[in-house]
């Protein structure tokens, strides 16, 4: 087996990286937003009616980016160390958040047509099951290697292996509805899950006597 | 109640990670500048000229998100820690400042035709008071749920929360005022508020005998 | 000799910078990648199908990118020190990284026509031989000039520089080989030198009683 | 007079955000580097030869905030703290770097069109001369304001004001020049100005006794 030992190195870099990543795709979709330009023959309150499946895409898109960097914001508390393979599947990851505006205008755009409404609906689907799958595989992966706070009770890391693991099961399943039975119901499932990453996440529990020095009390400390 | 004590965190990667989306706010309207083509039949200095409101909206979205970040860089020192609540708030008022360049290119172009520089004021009026609310809002979430350092005097917590109280609601009364009233009043209510934010904001103040040992005297004692 | 004295420093700013790129980089094709637009003649499903390429394309720099960042994470641990040479050989290696995403769709959308297949894949060899040399030529230069941290032991950095030698030779010949025999086999070249990186980076290792203080142990330290 | 004791910090966090506007803008122009579109008519390696003035005015731009970037670097070590006048004219500062891209296609495009190249070479030299000259301003509001590392000899401050105060002057004279006498010789004085900056920065005097201790000695000590 190939060693990643000389890959390993704490978590600061590989957390900055992501993080830019997150901010620089959230602002991207901007890019692709623009405001009417001046044209003679429409009034400018048709002219912005008429992008508005474009304003509501992006909107979607910026919830979506934004929760997923809150989430992930979150567990870097959880991780101890990085390796070579952790950091390939983080890539992955932020590719796959990177990705969900992507689909996100044509869904919208198309809501009116049956038959395209349904294609838009299973594209956006499975584009937005990949994150919650990708991040599962990257827990599994890293709880595997020993990345994690050695420090974490044991039934805190069960806890959210199991939640992980039903995140991803729930939002591969929706795409598959959305797939083949009904892409309302499919889309909505893992919208679902998607926005359950609006609740605040669970507070890490600890082995009795290692719980760790806060890092808001080791600031305060510092003072 | 939702708790959401295990989302809490210092603020150094939240701060960073605002600081990288206005970072790329402020630098992607540039992609939407695009010089003159090399065209046969024009002169390049005709074709500089008019690409003038082009211009004019970028330097007007500079100016907006640069005063918006000298201030959050100002502010990051107050907080002593972050939650997922205000990180959600974070992100949306980053949302909101991040777009406000959008709407800057139509209102410069249709300065010259009544009804549509009416409807281009109003959107951008709206645009430009998003930010300051959002701000507003997300300061008293920090105040109500003990995110602020707690050795701020309390009459500086009262003095700020009452300055921001009165910018987002002259921020809100400016856009009513262009949307119902006249939108150059309205308009100009919004621009002097955003421009305030010129001036350097208020020093801190601590409660007797808790005054931190100064970020910069600390960097000094590292020497 | 001009001295670089005055420009040294310890490397955390040059490795953030780096990531930024990186990280820019690696999302900013997805601007260029645009999501079929509403059009009443063709079906949804066709559009998606007749963007493929471009897919296809982000897929490829997306790896690409994400390996050299993965790459450059690691080696960030061996340098002690940045100099003015040291940072201009860095924007060039990060100026090539950026510009591969560059030949890869016409590269894929031209592989049905043999003659311009030739072309497009001859472009598309040298960009990506281009930072795999200059990785080559930074690590050089920073042997020479002391840069390494002088704990590493000689027969690791012995070891490391004739690996990276290899890797730059490699696919320089593979870029010419491309160009004077046959493009096939040269891109392969150059193909499989880039994807080795996806193995893990040989463990430093360090002269006897000098081995560095972990910075993961570190961490656990301040516990 | 407005005080600005309270916008004073230490100036880590306004050197990452600096850094990440900068990251930005360099890579940015690549956004705009279209890669040929298959077009039946016209042969792959026709259509690159076409796009030539895009990649050489990329290649200039890159070089031109590369250097800033460089500079930049080494200067941080310079100064204690910054404050919110500061913070503006930085602003200022990297919002002149990263338009520097801007005018440079055009210039390519039109080197062969007399009347033309006058303009663009106009237009490009002022574009140039406005990073070195707010630079400049920026050294000397922080001279005046103290924000200079106290430890300093005078006379490296002396000599490195000395030395702005001419880059500025020059490039200044250089943008005279290019519009009113001559712009080949007007852009070659700005130019020149510029990559001056290939040469690595003075290196940084101390009062007797005051050299503070080296951030990457501190780096060593930390083993």
């Amino acid at each position: 087996m190939v060693s990643t030992a000389g890959s390993e190195r704490k978590t600061d870099r590989a957390e900055a990286f992501s993080d830019a990543v997150l901010a620089i795709a959230i602002t991207l979709p901007l890019a692709d937003l623009h405001a009417p330009r001046a044209v003679a023959s429409t009034r400018l309150g048709n002219q912005y009616a008429a992008l508005a499946a474009d304003y509501v895409a992006y909107a979607l898109s910026f919830v979506v980016i934004g929760l997923y960097w809150a989430y992930s914001h979150f567990s870097g508390k959880l991780w101890r160390k990085t390796d070579h393979g952790f950091n390939l599947l983080t890539l992955l990851f932020l590719g796959s958040v990177s990705s969900t505006p992507f689909p996100a205008r044509p869904f919208v755009e198309h809501l009116g047509d049956p038959a395209d409404a349904r294609t838009a609906a299973i594209v956006y689907a499975w584009m937005l099951a990949a994150p919650a799958t990708l991040w599962t595989f990257r827990w599994f992966y890293g709880v595997w290697r020993g990345l994690l706070d050695p420090h974490l009770a044991a039934h805190y890391v069960r806890e959210t292996s199991c939640k992980y693991r039903v995140d991803a099961g729930t939002s591969v399943t929706g795409a598959i509805v959305a797939t083949v039975i009904s892409w309302p119901i499919g889309l909505a499932i893992v919208a679902l899950v998607t926005l359950s990453y609006l609740l605040p996440p669970m507070a890490p529990e600890f082995k009795p006597g290692e719980s760790p020095r806060d890092d808001i009390q080791e600031a305060d400390e510092d003072r």
